[in-house]
C-alpha cells in the first residue's frame, strides 16, 4: 500500500508505476517521472535516493530528458529502480511520506504536466501478429481460402516503419495527401486520403540491446523488453492499396503514429500473463518458448467527433488475442544479427479478436466500407472511416484485485489535409 | 587551384571537397573533416575562420562529432561554408598556405584516420527507382509482360529501412541466419542465407527538414538535399523471397547496409547534371520538375575473395540510369506530411543500366543463379552469389576536365553466419 491515495478506477495504481517524460511548460525542461494516481513523481528530484547496489552508480540516467539511458541499463537495474520507487511510495517508508517540503517538490499534479515521447526512437518496427486481423484483411483482399499468406504461421511478419513521425498522444495529425487508384479502369488520382483509418495496437520499448551480428536468443528476450504503451498506427487505406506492391506500406503509414506517454514496465504486467496462443505448426526453435508471455490487457477504441460532448466506443479487444508473443517478435527481428537499440519501438500490429465487435480497425469494423457504424452518441452520426475533426481515443488496462495496471490514453485528432 | 597537390585520378579534387567524420584512434574523439587529395582538413580546428555572414553565428556545428547540426542549417549556410573552404584551400589565400604551424595542425594524412558514419541517421528509406532493375526483377519473378507493377511509373516506390544497421564502409557484415523456403512443396528451413547479394546504390542525406504535416514541395527539394554517398544494400534473396509478402522486405535487409564515409555536396555534383530520364506517363504535378537533376556518376562494383591479391570487377553502371530523381523521391516521401530530419538517408535502390554488364546486383548478373560469373582474377573462381570472405567494393566518380569528383570506397567483407 502507498501513502498516496489512488482511485480503484485509476490506471496508475501502486502496482503499476509507469515511466514517462513530462515538462511543466510545453517547451520547458523535460524530466523523467512516474505516474501514481493523479500525481507524477519527478525522478530527477529524487535520484539521490536510488542507493541500491546497481542504481547508485547510475543515478544520472534519471535526470535525462528521455528514458533512453535508463533503458540502456540492464533488466536488473530496472528491477532495482522499481523496488526503490515502490519503497519510497509505500505507507511504511517515511522518506517522502513524512517530509512535507520534499513531497511538495517531487510530486506534480498530473493535470499540470505536458507529456512528451518517452524516448528518442531510433527505429520503429510494426508487426502483423494478430491472427484474426491478418485473416480478416486477407479475406477481404484475397478471399477466405487464401486469407493467410503461406509464411504467416511460420514467421512473425513485420516491416520497418517511420520513426520520425511517431508522436505522443494528443498530437493532432493531418489527413495525408497522396496517390490512390479508386478504379482499376482509370488512371490514379492525387488528393486527400478518403479512407483514413486507425489501427488499435500496442508496442514495446527495447531495453539493453545487442551488438550487430549477435542475435538476441529467445531465452534472453524478456531482459530486452523494457515496457509497453498503447499505439494508434494511423493508416491511409486507399494510399496503401495503390502503393504497397511489391515493397510494402510506405506513405500510407508515415504521416503519423501515436503512442501513449506512460511506459508500463513488464514487471507490472507479469501478474496478468495468460496462456500464449496455441501455435500450429510449432515454430522453429529460435522462436520457441514455453512460459506465458501474452497478457490480459483490455482494450477499447472510441471516437469523439468534433463538437461532440462525449466519445462513442467503436470496439473492444484484448492483447491476449496476439498469435505471436513479444519475445518471438524480438528474437525474430534480431536473428539476422540486426542490432536493437534502447528506445527502439516494436509494435504488435492491429489487435483484433474473434468477434466483430473486437476488430481493431475501421477497415474491419466497416468490412471495407460495406457496413456503416452508427455512433453511440445519440446524434445519429455514422462512420465507415475516420473524418476530419474526429478524435480517436485508445484505452487499455489490466484489471487486478481492486486496482488497475493501465496505460492512460492514446488519442489523436484528425486535421484537414494540407492544401496542395 | 589549390595549394594542395591532388593527383588527377584522386576522387577528392579541389572541385569536390566532401564532408566526413574521422578520428585519429578508432575510439578517439570524432571530428568533422573535408577530404582533399590524400589529406583530411580538420574543420574543428579552423571553425573560427568561418566568418561569412551566416556561418559566423554557427561555427559550433563544425566541432560536433556528426554532421547533423551542420545538415540542419540551410542550403545558404552550406554554400557559404563551401566557399570559405574553397578560399582557404586556394593557391592565392595565405591563411593556411603560408602558416606552416597551422597547416601541421589542421591537415591529417588520410592514411592515418578512421572514418565513421557521417551522421546519426534518424530514418533510412530505400527507393526502387531504376527502371532497368525493376524490370529485370519483375521479369524474373512475374514474366516479361507483367514485369513492372502498375504503380511503378506513377510513384517512386520505396520502403522504410532499418537505420540502426547502416554502417560505414569497411565494417564487416555477418551472413544472416533466417527462414527460407527453397521448395514450395516442402516446409520452410532455418539456417544461414544461401543467396547473399549486394545492391549497387547511392543515397543522399537530408538537410534542413520539414515540420510534420508540411510537405516539402518539389521546388524546394534541392534545398533539402545535403549531399550523396555510395551504398551497398546487402540483401538476403532467399530470406526476402519467403518473408516479403505482404509487407515488404524486412530481415532480408536489416542485417547491414554499408555507405561510403565522404558526403559529396550537391554543389560539387551540379556540373555533372545530365538530362533526366524521360517519364511517360507524365507524373502528377507534385512530382514534376524541368531542371536537370540526375548525374553522370560512373559506378563500379568489384569483388575481392578472401586471400585474393586483387579485386575483380563485376559490373559497371551509372547513376544517370535512374528513372526517378532525388527531388521526386523527397517530394513524394514528404507529400503526406511525413517529417524529414537532417541526417535522414534516402537511397536510390539498385542502379542497373540497360546492358547486362551494368546490372547492379548478383540476382541480375547471374539472372537468379542461372548464369555463372567468372571472376577476372585469373584463378578460375566463379560466383552466382556472394561467399563468405568476399569483400565487395563499390566505387563511383564524376570525370571532369583533368580532375574527378569522386566518392572513395564503399566496401564490406562478409563473415560467416553466427552459429545458432
Amino acid at each position: 500500500m502507498s501513502f498516496i491515495k489512488v482511485d480503484p478506477q485509476s490506471d496508475f495504481s501502486f502496482e503499476n508505476l509507469p515511466y514517462g517524460v513530462f515538462s511543466l511548460d510545453q517547451n520547458g525542461p523535460r524530466h523523467i517521472g512516474v505516474a501514481i494516481g493523479d500525481n507524477v513523481l519527478d525522478l530527477s528530484k529524487i535520484k539521490h535516493l536510488f542507493t541500491g547496489k546497481l542504481m547508485q552508480h547510475q543515478q544520472h540516467v534519471l535526470e535525462k530528458a528521455t528514458l533512453n539511458d535508463f533503458m540502456a541499463l540492464s533488466h536488473e537495474h530496472w528491477k532495482e529502480a522499481r523496488q526503490t520507487i515502490q519503497k519510497l511510495l509505500s505507507a511504511d517508508c517515511s522518506t517522502l511520506k513524512d517530509d512535507d517540503k520534499l513531497r511538495a517538490e517531487v510530486f506534480v499534479p498530473m493535470s499540470k504536466v505536458f507529456m512528451h515521447l518517452p524516448a528518442q526512437i531510433g527505429d520503429y518496427t510494426d508487426f502483423y501478429s494478430s491472427l484474426d486481423h491478418a485473416t480478416n484483411v486477407g479475406t477481404m483482399f484475397r478471399g477466405k481460402d487464401n486469407a493467410l499468406m503461406p509464411n504467416w504461421k511460420h514467421i512473425p511478419v513485420g516491416y520497418h516503419g517511420r520513426a520520425s513521425s511517431v508522436v505522443v498522444s494528443g498530437t493532432a495529425i493531418h489527413r495525408p495527401n497522396g496517390q490512390t487508384r479508386p478504379s482499376e479502369d482509370e488512371p490514379p488520382k492525387f488528393g486527400p486520403c478518403r479512407l483514413l483509418d486507425f489501427e488499435l495496437e500496442m508496442a514495446f520499448f527495447v531495453g539493453g540491446g545487442n551488438q550487430m551480428g549477435q542475435p538476441i536468443p529467445i531465452e534472453k528476450a524478456h531482459e530486452h523488453i523494457f515496457g509497453m504503451v498503447l499505439m494508434n498506427d494511423w493508416s491511409a487505406r486507399d494510399i496503401q492499396k495503390w502503393e504497397y506492391v511489391p515493397l510494402g506500406p510506405f506513405l500510407a503509414k508515415n504521416f503519423g503514429t501515436s503512442i501513449s506517454p506512460w511506459v508500463v514496465p513488464m514487471e507490472a504486467l507479469m501478474p496478468f500473463a495468460v496462456d500464449n496462443y496455441t501455435q500450429v505448426p510449432k515454430p522453429f526453435p529460435y522462436l520457441q518458448h514455453d512460459d506465458k508471455y501474452t497478457f490480459d490487457i483490455q482494450l477499447e477504441v472510441s471516437i469523439q467527433p468534433d463538437g461532440a460532448s462525449q466519445s462513442s466506443p467503436l470496439c473492444h479487444s484484448n492483447f491476449r488475442h496476439m498469435y505471436w508473443t513479444m519475445k518471438q517478435q524480438l528474437a525474430h527481428h534480431s536473428v539476422t544479427g540486426c542490432n536493437m537499440r534502447p528506445g527502439d519501438l516494436l509494435a504488435s500490429g492491429t489487435i483484433s479478436g474473434p468477434e466483430e465487435t473486437s476488430y481493431g480497425s475501421m477497415l474491419e469494423l466497416s468490412w471495407r466500407g460495406s457496413k456503416t457504424l452508427e455512433l453511440k452518441n445519440n446524434t445519429g452520426e455514422t462512420r465507415k472511416f475516420i473524418q476530419d475533426g474526429d478524435n480517436v481515443i485508445i484505452k487499455g488496462f489490466c484489471q487486478g484485485n481492486g486496482s488497475r495496471v493501465g496505460f492512460g490514453l492514446c488519442e489523436g485528432k484528425i486535421l484537414p489535409a494540407h492544401k496542395m
